[in-house]
């Protein structure tokens, strides 16, 4: 199949640090390349991948320091004019740029699949959804879609990763680990407290975006100067293994409506159990008693925490290579383009009235 | 003629208070209207026109309390898929949304023309005029148009505005005016010190955006303390007339690319002569010792204000009635009109021939 993967500008594919959709596209990509597909990768000239990469700038926006943020609106026009525009012929597009990419794709001849990474409870997004209403969507989870049921929606395409990427770790070193972003709706705060209370140490790897720093400053480091509380900062993607894999639980009480937490299935890959609130997609992700625990809120966190050992880590792993591995991933997407192209094949023998008509009346 | 006229949603139209694009288009779609041609005004709701108005959003962007700034890229989207994508059938779109018009514009079996209202020597336009070389476009000077002289320009149309909004004022009062707003670029720091040096009195109608807040409270407030100057704040349209009207001259220390002054015709309009710096488009509208002065600098500048009874206050509004009204403005624009309709009837008669391979290919 000839297949268009189109990333956005903000991060390289994959990214240099954070960005959870450049490391999907990125999966994705490599893998439809490794079953023989015909893939054309549309993102910052600094990605590398397997597929043949198409770029219309040298580097992803977010860590160039030449670039303004004035320029982003106008590169993502000629990213999508390029992927989503010209008269190329792919089978199909597979678009990463949410609804930016629908004016275009609405009027390309090749079917067009768009996957949402974000949350779609803004009120602004509903008159786009409805004006595009045509438009084959795909959810990273049934609860994203919930805000906007009535859409178009293809599938459910939960995120997956290589195999190999991270491993079952058997044995724990006996600490709780929180990974990702310091803000508020994470409520790192949670997991302190909750760590206070049990008495078992917990590791913090995570970045402060400048936007948290306030809250970082005022709400967390004051509570970081306690012997049961290490603060390690951004880690790497090579020390996330390690990191994850020695953790006797991963601590998410995060109180947002999660489109797909990327990190529980990393978690889940290294046999660590999870314990997240129940909110957004967690309970499609974490299986309540088998894989982790899903709880109301902090007093149900803290009880879990002594219910870890009941948790068997290479069903955490099964799990994870049951259900979130990129190979089920790219077939999942795969069923998906099959059927647009279908979709567009019965659309194109109605419209061969349309443009009849069209050359005979102009 | 059946005309489209596309505005930003930034502001109304007319604009309730600042918004030298959406006052254009208001003059311009209104004279439409009077030489009786059939036009739809896309803008927001609260716009007030002779034209048949066709809105996505109630009220004006940037003055509604209840408007995020992420909901403009989603609000323009929905509007340029209303205006430049759907099938409705005009003779001609006349588009003010800079590049942002572009990728439906092209795709548009309707001509479609561009007018630019900022400047246009930003690096990250160059590849989207590239990109899009073949779109018609109108400048608001040949100053403006330098940067990327290479583009498809059809023409340059000044401003305009309707000959009764402001009158001839045949005797000054014996004050300078400085209108607009206070910024480094607009450089009120030299009009003030040029008023002090030939001890004339200054009035400034200015307003101050919150991005020059600290610049105003720094720079420009300090000076204002002296028995010659006087601060007024921000005026109202109605005010204006006699504003400028009973000043000597309007000083315009400029120190910025000015793509088109709109305020310099209106003060013609009143009959009041311009001192303004050889930056931009000024050299354009200001004949240098006929309508004004048109000066190297500040030295230069406070000469030129001996000289102003040089000038005849007449002469500034004929100036203004032959070259800046609004029937000369619609005229101009009607000819790029017809141009542009031209050119693509000629587009399409070779298009046909595509058009036929297209549906015994498919």
């Amino acid at each position: 199949m000839r297949i268009a993967q189109v990333a956005p500008l903000c991060e390289s594919v994959p990214p240099k640090l954070y960005g959870g959709t450049e490391r999907v596209v990125s999966c994705l990509t490599d893998e439809l390349v490794r079953l023989g597909h015909d893939v054309t990768l549309f993102a910052s000239g600094d990605s590398v991948t397997s597929a043949r990469l198409e770029s219309i700038c040298d580097q992803a926006l977010r860590l160039n320091k030449e670039f303004s943020p004035h320029d982003a609106p106008v590169m993502t026009q000629l990213l999508i004019e390029q992927a989503l525009g010209n008269g190329r012929h792919f089978d199909i597009i597979h678009s990463h740029l949410d609804h930016l990419g629908f004016p275009l794709a609405r009027r390309n001849p090749t079917p067009t699949v768009t996957t949402f990474h974000g949350r779609l409870d803004l009120p602004e997004l509903q008159p786009v959804f409805r004006e595009y209403a045509e438009m084959p969507m795909v959810s990273i989870s049934n609860a994203q879609r919930q805000p906007v049921s009535w859409a178009n929606w293809q599938d459910t395409v939960y995120h997956g990763l290589p195999q190999d990427l991270y491993g079952l770790h058997s044995n724990s070193e006996g600490y709780l680990a929180f990974l990702g972003r310091i803000a508020p709706e994470k409520r790192p705060d949670h997991a302190i407290e909750i760590a206070k209370r049990v008495g078992i140490p917990l590791r913090i790897a995570a970045k402060v975006d400048p936007a948290d720093q306030e809250y970082f400053k005022t709400e967390i480091e004051p509570l970081l100067f306690h012997p049961l509380v290490e603060y390690l900062g951004e880690i790497t993607d090579e020390e996330k293994n390690d990191f994850l894999g020695h953790a006797m639980a991963l601590v998410c009480p995060y109180d947002w409506p999660e489109p797909f937490g990327l990190v529980l299935i990393e978690s889940l890959a290294c046999g660590t159990p999870v314990l997240a609130y129940r909110r957004g997609s967690i309970p499609e992700i974490i299986e309540d008693g088998t894989t982790g625990f899903v709880c109301e809120g902090l007093g149900e966190m803290t009880a879990a925490v002594q219910r870890i050992p009941e948790i068997d880590r290479r069903r955490c792993r099964w799990a994870f290579e049951q259900r979130f591995s990129v190979a089920r991933m790219a077939q999942d997407y795969l069923r998906v383009y099959e059927q647009a192209i279908g979709n567009v094949c019965e659309r194109k023998e109605e419209a061969m009235g349309f443009v009849s008509t069209f050359s005979s009346s102009t």
